[in-house]
């Protein structure tokens, strides 16, 4: 294999990036901080979005489109938002550019073309969306409003790191509007479920529910609710996030609505989204050495085809046959009948691609009736007869979607401690990362100085009961009612 | 009905606009010349997009994303791109906000976060992207690249309609690298091919494929290939269009690739793009004074069921009857329940939205075990019997969807003449304009001239050999060898 990818063990991180790159998921662009998502990434983001619409449309929900750009006096409007947001965002000032009169066939910013109010490239929509919400809410009859948005969002991050952190990353964010705080709350909670079983059963990455502190909360939000999984490396990713925003935005947009008792009230909305961030964390969840592993529910391509040592009337016959009987099972299939290359520079190819399953058609096995079939994440190889070989493909494919969840449980378990003595949190965060559970007094103080300390913050406030009893916070030793997940985060 | 829809024929223009907003498709936004695609217009275009993206896979292109900005050096490469674009570019300066000390709570630019180099939020990613291929493209293994991307794109354009002409638009790009100039124009030609059947198949619009004049073409291409559709106020408007791109942008970005002889050599280049304008062209060619009409096989809700006058236990269990066999056969059905409205105000709301077809299942035609079927175009009613109605209906939607191709293709007919005099030409353009096959000398000046006499362009050069006779141009009255299409266009 011609591409070089550095092990997990000698650099986690350079591990990712040379992953990514080598695999054919993304590439760096002229842009600083923004990637190109290139088409093996493209088609597994594809895949994403399709399973997930599929899902909000299932609860109710409808897509709509709204502006890129939020005029700086909206974006201000909701101070604690605009807030959390004005130190990363791209400004649009000017709408034309013209000839340099210095430098002849080069172009500069036309002065006269200023803007008389800045444009914000969104980097989330609520602004944007409520000032429009203002608009076509009047009554509890207009309620409730259940859109969700797929689209490009600018944050001016200062460290990028492909998918993880980008300047510019795509996403979908639902922005939807109640007559009651219940009602509000209630859908919060149930796109944070949708986000759960996405992740669990698509993604096979298990993940811990939970609420985030005031702290990690997303800014305007009255709660947010999040969805964290443990990296092959220990540390924790916040994989999708589910806001319950109270009246906030609608206070700050004047949307008001008519109950059925005809009096005015403040709307009541929630907002949620995940990311092309995903991408990155399906990665750091199965991938190794040799390259991607992908879950096959989820994988571009779940089967590929390689003719041993290289393609014949035979073996394309054979090939052929096994193409139709996966198609018509809705399972995707690639043949690659490419003379120029050699079957082991094939192989080695569609591991670092994470194609899930590889059947291996030689001319000798063929005379016995048998193929190879290969499984990408354990390599485990063997010889199918022919005529089982799609059945035994489809059972595969199925066994290795759960088989890459039971090995990401394990991980995490085997990474998971419960710590009550500051010096072992300390230790742990130190030498060997990974999630503890552990009582904390609840002020955002002292969340600050464990991270200070250790870098480690509470990644949620888990929605598990087990975690409730009574103790002493890890590092103020003042009375705690529960454990709180605390981690090292991407 | 509440929502008033100036009629065709007292303001063509203001029906339009009127119809885009009251039928739901689209809402204004507090960002100047930027609209909202609501969720009716965003099902709408989400079919298209799907159909679209199909045709696309089947000729063999995969998706990718790339970045939203392109820095100004890399937008200023390919000079002529740059110079078609450069009026009406939004431009990135600055990447923070920081809070205004005079106005607390407000917000001001940080001047001291001013980009070193400005962002050009993309018109179109020609730039951008040969700026990556340069790096994918080294030998003629690597060729051709197959890429298309959906994305939104920004042309400050000062005059603005919704989905006609916005700020921000929804677009596909496709963007091919080739080795040979003939691949290249094969492949602007395949892809021209793709769009005209998807506005003649899909959209049910008849459009006349031509190559534009040299006034008219993409900047940067050595030929644009065009689909030119006619509106129902006899104005062309531009469908779609595909460039060859010859090797501009690979000598802007030094693009080179190392032949099977071994010798270096620019790459040859095409792209072709279609937006959200179909949906402004879709509602120009087939609607009318009481609402949207769409083709079936584009519409959202193809069937929408109303009980008469409410609805009862007979009349749902008939309904859903119907439902389950219409989904078995992937029609899309909605049965509006709803008791707070009567079946009449639910009648014009499905037919200002656009809906093919209309069941009415009403107490009393039950006992006699029919139901009323009325088609959206023709508002037609038949009562058809209970056991055929499924049948009927999916008969009827491939009617519907035929007929309004033949309706568009009769109106385009009966605007359509062959001029041969001046005289004629300006009259025709003055009072009844439609589309107009005259004679042209192939002169830039010419065309401008007639632009600017009677507001009528060169819509393209047919390619119609049926066109091709010697005569003498419309206004100069030089010699020509060919008829070209005139129109006032959108």
């Amino acid at each position: 294999m011609a591409k070089v990818i550095c092990s997990r063990k000698e650099d986690y991180s350079q591990w990712y990036n040379d992953l990514i790159y080598e695999s054919g998921l993304a590439d760096q662009s002229a842009v600083r901080g923004c990637m190109i998502i290139k088409p093996h990434g493209y088609a597994l983001w594809e895949n994403m979005r399709n399973v997930l619409d599929k899902m909000f449309k299932e609860t109710g929900h409808v897509n709509a489109y709204f502006p890129l750009f939020v005029p700086k006096s909206l974006f201000e409007a909701e101070e604690k938002n605009a807030e959390g947001f004005a130190k990363e965002c791209a400004i649009v000032t000017h709408y034309r550019l013209k000839g340099d009169p210095v430098n002849k066939g080069k172009l500069i910013v036309d002065p006269e073309a200023k803007l008389e109010e800045e444009l914000i490239v969104r980097p989330t929509s609520e602004a944007i969306i409520w000032n429009s919400y203002k608009n076509w809410i009047h009554s509890y009859r207009d309620l409730p409003i259940l859109i969700n948005q797929w689209a490009n969002v600018v944050r001016w991050e200062m460290r990028t790191r492909p998918f993880l952190r980008t300047a510019e990353f795509l996403w979908q964010e639902g922005h939807t509007a109640h007559a009651t705080a219940q009602e509000a709350i209630e859908e919060s909670l149930r796109m944070h479920e949708v986000y759960t079983r996405f992740a669990e059963d698509f993604m096979a990455m298990p993940v811990i529910k939970g609420a985030k502190t005031e702290n990690e909360r997303f800014a305007g939000a009255d709660e947010t609710y999040t969805i964290e999984a443990m990296m092959q490396d220990g540390k924790a990713l916040q994989a999708g996030t589910s806001h319950y925003l109270g009246q906030n935005f609608a206070k700050a947009f004047e949307v008001k609505y008519l109950n059925d008792k005809n009096k005015e009230e403040y709307v009541y909305a929630t907002s949620w989204g995940v990311s092309t961030r995903l991408i990155g964390a399906l990665v750091m969840t199965h991938s190794d050495d040799d390259g991607l592993i992908l879950p096959p529910k989820l994988a571009p391509t779940q089967v590929v085809i390689v003719p041993i040592p290289k393609p014949s009337t035979e073996i394309d016959e054979a090939a052929e046959r096994i193409i139709k009987q996966l198609k018509d099972r809705n399972i995707s299939v690639l043949y690659d009948r490419d003379e120029k290359n050699r079957p082991g520079f094939k192989f080695a190819e569609y591991e670092l691609k994470g194609v899930p399953v590889r059947i291996g058609i030689g001319a000798r096995d063929l005379q016995q009736s048998v193929v190879e079939i290969a499984r990408r994440d354990t390599k485990e190889k063997n010889l199918i007869p022919l005529d089982h070989s799609v059945d035994y493909v489809e059972d595969l494919l199925s066994k290795i979607q759960h088989s890459l969840f039971e090995k990401a449980v394990q991980l995490r378990e085997s990474k998971t401690k419960f710590v009550d003595r500051w010096e072992d949190f300390e230790e742990i965060m130190n030498s060997d990362p990974g999630f503890v559970y552990a009582h904390w007094d609840g002020s955002s103080e002292v969340e600050e100085m464990i991270k200070e300390k250790t870098k480690a913050t509470i990644r949620c406030i888990p929605m598990n009961d087990e975690l409730i009893e009574e103790g002493r916070c890890i590092l103020s030793n003042k009375p705690s009612s529960r454990r709180v997940l605390f981690a090292k985060a991407y």
